[in-house]
C-alpha cells in the first residue's frame, strides 16, 4: 500500500472533507462538481508569494475552468485573465476582471473578436502568426486605434507531456520561430498603430519538469536582450502557464523553485512577469461526485456503474488521465480493483480504471479528485445527458455556481424547426 | 493518387454539391453541421429493403445524432428509436416516434428513467445485468404495471474495432454471459411483472467485419432456440446495430449480405428482427463545413487554420478518426501535406493530419465528410466556444434544424449566481 502523505498524492481535506462532500451530494444531486474556493485563493496566493515583492500579474486561463464565479473570485484576488476566445474575454469582464488586466492569445482569433478585444481595450493581444500579425495591424487601422501586442515565441522544446497538450515544439501550431519573432518586432516597432509591448511563450500543459520551462525562458530572455539593443523596450515578460498538478504521485514543480528559475533568466531586464496558470490554481480544487448505481461482474472483472459519465469529465478517456477515487463512506472493508464506468454505451466511457476499492453499495458516493480543471469545461451532452450543476464550497459554505441543466434546455434550440 | 471512385471513398454529391454547401455556409454561417434527409431516408429504406419481406423494426440509434429533425424525418419513415437514456427517450417521442417502437438500453439506466419508460410504455427495456433486472421487477411491481424487457447478452466476440467501440467482450461492461442469460430468462418467466419478449446483442460500433456478426447472431440463435425448449417463447431478435460506414477505404458490409448471415441464423425461429443502426443512417449523410482563417507554416510544417474545432467534433482527437476534407472550390492547384487544426489552445485540437490540400485563402471554406453520427451529439462549449447551428437539406432545399447557440446561452445557468 502505497503512503499517500508521504507520496503527496491527493486527498480528501479542509472544505472538501466526507461531510460537506456529503451534504452537495444531497443537497444538489449528482452528478456534480464541486470546488473549493479556499483552496482556489491559496494557490492563487501561493504562486503569486512564489514570485515575492517582483512586478507580476497572474492571468487566470480561463480555459481550465471558466464558471462566472470561479473567475469572480479570483477578480476579488486581483488576478488577470488569460482568455481564447472572445466568449473568454466577456466572461472575464462579467466576472468583473478590469480590460487592463485581460491577455487574449490562440492560434485562430476571428475578425470580430479582435475587433471586439480591441474595443474593450484589453492588456494585449498574444500574436501566433504573421499573418494573425498583418490582420491586427490592418483591424487596428480602420478603426483607428492602437493595438497593444505580445509575440507567442515557439522555442522548439520539448515540454514532456502529453502530446496533446505539448504545445513549444516547432511541429505545433503555435507561436513562431525566434527569427520569425524578431523580423515580427521589427516590423511592428515601426508600424504606427501596432504597440508591441510584450514577449510571450507557452511549451505546455501540466507541465512536471522544471528544465524545459527554464531553457524556454532563457531562450525567450536573450530574445528580449537583442530586442531591446534593437531599441525594442518590451515591458511584459509573459511566461505562459502549464505547471503541472499532482494527479497521483507525481513530483509538481515547486512555485518557489519555478519562480527563481524565471527570475533567474530576467536578470538585467526591467519587465513586468506575466503568468497564465489554469490547472494549477483550480485543478485540485475541484471534486466530481458521482453516485454508485450498481456493481457488476462479468466473470474476472468488476465494474463499479456509477451516474457520472465521459460526457461530464472525458480527461479519462481522452489524455488516458488519472483521478484519485475515494468512497465516501468509513469502511475498512477488503479493497479489490475495479473499473468505474458510466451509463454511455462505448467502453471508452470510464472515469478510472484498475481502481483499488471496497465492495460498494447502490447509492454510495465516489469522489473524483482533481477535477478542477478540465472537467466541466469539457464536458458535453452526449448521450442527450444534461450537464452537470457546479457548486461552490467557501468557509465550510455550499452554494450553487450553476443550475443542473434540464432536458428543455437542451432541446431549447431546436423545437422550434420541428 | 487514389482513385476515389474506385475505393468508394466518400465524396461530394447529391444535396451535399459544393453549390449548396457554399449556400449553407453563406446563409448559416461557419462551422456548421449540414445533413442530406434524402440520403438518410435512402439509407435507412435500403437496410428495410436487405431484409425482404422478413418482419423487422429498424430503430434509429439515437446516441449517433439526436437531432430533433433529423429523428422527426426518420418518424415518417416508420422508424422506430434505440435510445440509452430518458432523455433521447423523450427526444423520439416529441419527434413523433410512437412508444411502442422504443427501446432503450444502457448500462446505468436510473430509476426515474426506468419508471417513466414504463410509464410511457415503450416496447421493451433492454436489461444489462442481474442487478437491473431486479430493480425494473422492483419498480414494475411497485407501480403494479408489467415490464417488457430484453436481455442483454454479451457474445464475447472481438468485433476488431477501435477498444472504445468495441462493447461485445467480456472484460467490457456490456451485457451478461450467455450462462446468466439463460437464468435470468428463467426468472424472469416466472415473475408476475417482468415479461421477457426480447433477446439483444451488440458486440461494437463501426464494423467492418461480417464475421464476428455472424458469429454472435449464431450464439445468440442458439440460445434463443434452448429457451424456445423451455417454453419461453422470445418474439424480438434485436441485433444492435454497428454497421460500419466508408470513412477513407475501408470496405463496409453489405446491407444485403449483413441481412442473409442474420436470416440465416434465423432458422426455425419466428421472430422479428429489431435492428439499431446509428452511424450506418446517419454517418455519411451529414458534412461540417469551416472557414479557413488562414494558412501557417511553422518551419516545414504547414497548418491550415480553420474556425471548426475539437470542441464541434471530437472524434479525430477522441479516437483519432480519419474523415475526408474536400475544399469547397474548383482548383487544379499543387496539392501538399497539411494539418487541418482549430483554434482551440492544445495540439489535440486537429480535424485532419496530413491532408493533401491545395494552396488554400482566407474565407475559403472545408467540408469534413462523414461526420454525421458522433458528430454534433459529442460536441462541447470547450474554450467558450458556442455549438454550431445545424442544417438539413431536402430536395435541394436548405432549413436550419437547430440554431447556433449564443454567448448568453451559455452563462445562462450561472449568471445569476455571481
Amino acid at each position: 500500500m502505497k503512503d499517500t502523505k508521504a507520496l503527496n498524492i491527493p486527498t480528501l481535506s479542509g472544505n472538501l472533507c466526507n461531510q460537506n462532500l456529503l451534504q452537495a451530494a444531497q443537497q444538489f444531486q449528482t452528478p456534480l462538481f464541486v470546488y473549493d474556493f479556499n483552496q482556489i485563493a491559496q494557490k492563487y496566493e501561493q504562486l503569486k508569494l512564489a514570485f515575492g515583492g517582483r512586478k507580476m500579474l497572474i492571468c487566470y486561463a480561463l480555459k481550465a475552468n471558466s464558471n462566472l464565479s470561479v473567475i469572480k473570485k479570483l477578480a476579488t484576488l486581483e488576478s488577470g485573465a488569460d482568455c481564447v476566445s472572445l466568449g473568454e474575454i466577456k466572461r472575464s469582464i462579467i466576472a468583473g476582471i478590469p480590460a487592463y488586466k485581460i491577455i487574449y492569445s490562440g492560434v485562430g482569433k476571428q475578425d470580430y473578436e479582435i475587433q471586439e478585444a480591441l474595443k474593450i481595450g484589453i492588456l494585449f493581444i498574444n500574436i501566433e502568426s504573421k499573418e494573425e500579425l498583418l490582420r491586427i495591424e490592418k483591424i487596428a487601422k480602420t478603426m483607428n486605434i492602437n493595438a497593444r501586442i505580445s509575440i507567442r515565441v515557439n522555442p522548439d522544446i520539448n515540454a514532456q507531456t502529453h502530446p496533446y497538450i505539448s504545445t513549444g515544439l516547432k511541429e505545433n501550431k503555435f507561436g513562431v520561430s525566434i527569427e520569425e519573432a524578431k523580423s515580427l518586432y521589427l516590423y511592428a516597432h515601426n508600424s504606427k498603430v501596432l504597440e508591441p509591448i510584450g514577449i510571450h511563450f507557452h511549451i505546455g500543459s501540466q507541465l512536471t519538469k522544471l528544465t524545459p520551462i527554464e531553457e524556454s525562458a532563457q531562450k525567450i530572455a536573450s530574445l528580449a536582450h537583442s530586442l531591446l539593443a534593437l531599441k525594442i523596450n518590451l515591458k511584459f515578460f509573459d511566461i505562459g502557464g502549464g505547471i503541472g498538478i499532482t494527479y497521483n504521485d507525481e513530483t509538481a514543480i515547486n512555485p518557489y523553485d519555478y519562480a527563481q528559475a524565471i527570475l533567474e533568466t530576467l536578470r538585467g531586464l526591467d519587465m513586468t512577469i506575466i503568468c497564465e496558470p489554469g490547472r494549477f490554481i483550480v485543478g485540485n480544487s475541484g471534486v466530481f461526485l458521482t453516485k454508485v448505481l450498481l456493481e457488476k461482474e462479468n466473470q474476472d472483472k468488476r465494474f463499479i456503474i456509477v451516474d457520472g459519465a465521459m460526457n461530464d469529465l472525458i480527461r479519462p478517456s481522452l489524455y488516458n488521465a488519472y483521478h484519485q477515487i475515494i468512497p465516501l463512506k468509513d469502511t475498512k472493508a477488503h479493497q479489490s480493483l475495479a473499473d468505474v464506468v458510466g451509463p454511455i454505451c462505448e467502453s471508452g466511457d470510464y472515469l478510472g480504471k484498475n481502481i483499488a476499492l471496497p465492495k460498494l453499495e447502490r447509492g454510495d458516493i465516489l469522489a473524483i479528485l482533481s477535477v478542477g480543471a478540465y472537467g466541466f469545461s469539457m464536458s458535453s451532452n452526449y448521450n442527450t445527458r444534461t450537464k452537470c450543476a457546479e457548486v461552490a464550497i467557501e468557509d465550510g459554505k455550499l452554494r450553487l455556481i450553476r443550475k443542473r441543466e434540464s432536458f428543455e434546455d437542451l432541446i431549447a434550440l431546436e423545437k422550434d424547426y420541428l
